[in-house]
């Protein structure tokens, strides 16, 4: 195991113990260890926005706290759900009397703990309302989107939600918002590598070198096939037609996009994938009007990629580019 | 090779184009398609700020360009430096008559094509005058300086330059604090893994898993010592005592500090390693004005992470809070 660590239980603990350190101007600690929240949280007149997931996705999910992004995230093991207690104080630390918006992804152990916090939430006087992503294109057939994953997706959606709770929309304006931007999302990934699980010490799947797994999932959920290795033009080209055939996009659409990184792919193979889907959208005639090309939701030291794609109306447009702050994105007014 | 890549000799053509495509709001190509111009730059009443380099470091090099920081990038192939042209036409691109900058690493082939640039610059009646960082704790012994290599203290020297400039400094005052930047900052680095050069094939060295080799250079140049692999908190006190001990940092400095992973370490180990980094400043009483934990200077897909710290005066405060907006670095005012 090739890791820079401590002990492998303190892992997740001792990594947020550094991001608080590293971004005490934008995130603080709570009560509960595992549930850290925005110092711009709970501001009078806004709707909370709260996620939460498994730990090994940074900068998802704790580095998309800040201003005008998530208020509170519950924090899980690596690769596990935070347990209902932390979703539950995630919230009530949102909370300032407008409701809170949870915006998470669709795993059963996140979904299972929120809807307890959220009966909690309800028996304590918070009005909650949900919005469960499930962008992965590859993860069912289209026609079962219950049973599709959410994957980087989520980063459009709390953006969207972050922007709209700041321009005063309320619980249910906010809810609508972010679900808007979930459906017009697709996320399709490819898996080079396998990752290590830090309390396992060892893969808990491969990828043979020189093959590669197309509709590879967060945690190593297995893809729709592993075939050898392609060039960064084919993969770019299923990657873009099973995205694009789904919702479907069409000629004229304005899109954001997103290229991130598993965790080993080096910045310069993703801005030639990028390239690559670039070039195929503008031969669809779709206009990129946003794109984000880095680490944004990662898989520990996973080698591979994602592709995620947003449809943009006027709305979505602008709540994308309302000013946002957060160690994992920074959007500036300019 | 586990690489998400076309032919692997247009792995950088290819990148810069997708990089140009994500980011054409803060950088446009040039005549030179090896050089990269802020659109910033050339501003009047400004001096321009140039580097350069190998590629296979990003956000490094190109990363940087944007508002208050780099104006013009000559671009190399991976991990070998651009031909004095590109740092030439670099220079003429971020001239508006106030003079160049030329901020770059101790390195061999940057050196000598840099200088070939200087002299075909200063024949075009282009004022220019250079800073060679030798940041690199680990890469020679503190008496030969000279002899030190340039890595991620290159990001804080670009910052302040940056903002020197945008403050009206003339050149010889933009030149002072870029030195006065690079003389108060040491770094040094631990690789766990190799990478593989694309039109090579194969890593062109090895570490073995479970082993580490200290004071690896960004090209995997040999460091100190090969180890067996430490703990986080072993490899930060290693790391602290190379780089306190060098300057020295002493107890009341006030210092920014930077993790960098090399490309394929988790954000999660870089901030277990920035937890125990900053534990062991606190006790020295030093104090961290400001830290960024993240990829700021890779290596390709090698494992492992720099640590870079700088001792700050008020002018380089304010010199590193100074707004400026690139791919890889926005400081907002607030």
């Amino acid at each position: 195991m090739r890791k820079i660590i401590n002990d492998p239980e303190m892992v997740v603990d001792e990594s947020v113990q550094g991001f608080l350190k590293a971004h005490s101007g934008l995130v603080e600690a709570s009560d509960n260890p595992r549930v850290l929240v925005s110092k711009n949280a709970a501001q009078p007149g806004r709707v909370g926005i709260v996620t939460g997931g498994g730990s090994g996705h940074k900068p998802a999910f704790i580095g998309y706290i800040g201003e005008n992004m998530l208020d509170a995230v519950a924090v899980g093991e690596v690769f596990s759900s935070p347990p209902a207690q932390a979703f539950f104080d995630a919230i009530k630390s949102a909370d300032s009397g407008n409701g809170v918006a949870c915006l998470y992804g669709n795993y059963a152990g996140d979904k299972m703990n929120m809807k307890m916090a959220e009966k909690m939430a309800a028996d304590a006087g918070i009005k909650v309302k949900s919005v469960i992503a499930n962008d992965d294109a590859a993860s069912a057939p289209a026609d079962q989107p219950n049973k599709r994953r959410g994957v980087a997706g989520e980063i459009f959606m709390w953006k969207v939600a972050g922007a709209a709770s700041a321009k005063g929309y309320n619980l249910e304006e906010v809810v609508s918002a972010a679900q808007k931007a979930i459906d017009n999302t697709r996320s399709v990934g490819v898996g080079l590598s396998s990752c290590t699980l830090p309390q396992l010490g060892h893969p808990n799947f491969d990828i043979e070198e020189g093959k590669m797994e197309f509709g590879i999932g967060h945690h190593g959920e297995p893809g729709i096939e592993i075939t050898d290795l392609e060039s960064a033009k084919i993969i770019a080209e299923r990657m873009c037609s099973t995205v694009i055939e789904d919702l479907p996009f069409n000629s004229g659409d304005d899109v954001a996009v997103i290229v991130s990184g598993l965790g080993a792919t080096p910045l310069q193979e993703l801005y030639i994938l990028f390239n690559e889907i670039s070039g195929i959208l503008e031969l669809s005639e779709i206009n990129i009007h946003t794109s984000l090309v880095g680490n944004y939701f990662t898989s520990l030291e996973m080698q591979g990629a994602t592709f995620t794609i947003m449809r943009l109306d006027s709305e979505m447009k602008e709540l994308l580019s309302f000013p946002a702050r957060s160690p994992g994105l920074i959007v500036t007014g300019g």
